[in-house]
């Protein structure tokens, strides 16, 4: 019987009958503050399981390594079981959220060579900034699996900036999550939707993206309606 | 007329006759948790010069390069006038104080390699943690020169661990700073003393540095003291 292994802020994983792979349910729930803040829209995990379905066939078809592997419904996905690297690795193109407040510049700084950031994947500890040397030095992953982390991140940027740039849309910052599958490969997991990335229209600056819900700017559904509009428009239903 | 160019927590610095040489003064205040806490600790200044000046003298000796010239009074130096590099460059071989309660990890444990953190100097944002990505993104120190920072650091650690080790104190961070001369070199700058360092007693494991103060076990001058005779047996005065 399917069983919950995992109950995240905006997602569960729930075991299959195929030992190899998981059950993805996107949920309505959003928060911010790490979890402080919480609320339910209406639509978002339909929303975000569309956006993110969308992104990692693009990236698979483009030779990225994923534990996607389909569609199950309209709230559901089927992935690879993967041993998650508990680490989030950020790529920032342009300053904003964090690292503007963090170093006193002004949001929308570009930078000349993208920033790379991680941060360690504890609850408990509040997901904190670290390095690659405090990474070895705590057996997080090791000097090998983070340059390999880095090259499918930096592909991932090319392709995810080309993208979003021709629907109009500005990839300010995105957040990513590996795993190791059993034969020792590193893939991407976990999702690609407007909750762990930062998007801005080109023309307009509007956020379009999980701030419109930090920052109090308006109904976040319709938001994200129109990311997954223009990327339907783009790649096909 | 010499004028007073800068006035740290601990230090200032003033100009000299030579442009090319500045004087400094260490000063008896000791400050804790970024500056909200002060106390002037009488001795503190004398012993700091005295044990800074031992220490670059060793590593001048023993081809480090670095930005003193001589010891000029009880509480006063001589130094090359340098650019510093706005980075705090720390090096750790056990886990201890911030990375022990930022990463959940009990103070003392032992990395299989030191792990090596940079910190940006910045009173107002109250000196944040940054990785190197971030420090080229913000144009405060380009990949070669963290390079450079990063070769003398180690090979300070390697020379100094050995020599605190000669007298029965465990090395488990410390903290440098660099500067660039007209020429363009990286030299190492600021002191090193108890007040930017830990040292602990091999055999007691008794605090011989400035958490002392910071966790108010005890007075910190006859500890500086003990640190000051050990080293002085170990290498001349």
């Amino acid at each position: 019987m399917a069983k919950m292994i995992y109950a995240g802020k905006a997602k569960q994983l729930w075991t299959t009958d195929d030992e190899q792979l998981l059950r993805v349910v996107y949920t309505n729930q959003a928060t911010a503050l790490n979890g402080k803040r919480k609320d339910q829209i209406s639509g978002k995990g339909e929303l975000n399981n569309q956006i993110s379905t969308l992104i990692f066939e693009y990236l698979s078809a483009h030779g990225i390594p994923t534990h996607f592997v389909k569609k199950l419904s309209a709230t559901e996905e089927i992935v690879k079981r993967v041993k998650i690297i508990p680490l989030e690795v950020v790529t920032r193109n342009l300053g904003a959220g964090h690292f503007a407040s963090r170093f006193g510049v002004k949001e929308g700084l570009k930078f000349s060579q993208p920033v790379e950031e991680l941060y360690y994947k504890s609850d408990e500890l509040a997901d904190p900034f670290m390095n690659e040397s405090q990474a070895a030095a705590l057996g997080i992953a090791n000097a090998e699996e983070i340059k390999q982390i880095w090259e499918i991140s930096r592909q991932v940027n090319q392709l995810l900036s080309s993208l979003f740039a021709e629907v109009g849309l500005d990839l300010v910052d995105f957040k990513l999550e590996f795993g190791k599958t059993a034969t020792g490969e590193i893939i991407l997991a976990d999702e690609f939707s407007p909750d762990n990335c930062r998007l801005w229209d080109q023309k307009t600056k509007q956020h379009m993206d999980k701030d419109v819900f930090r920052r109090d700017l308006g109904d976040l559904a319709p938001i994200y309606q129109e990311v997954l509009r223009r990327l339907t428009t783009k790649l096909g239903a």
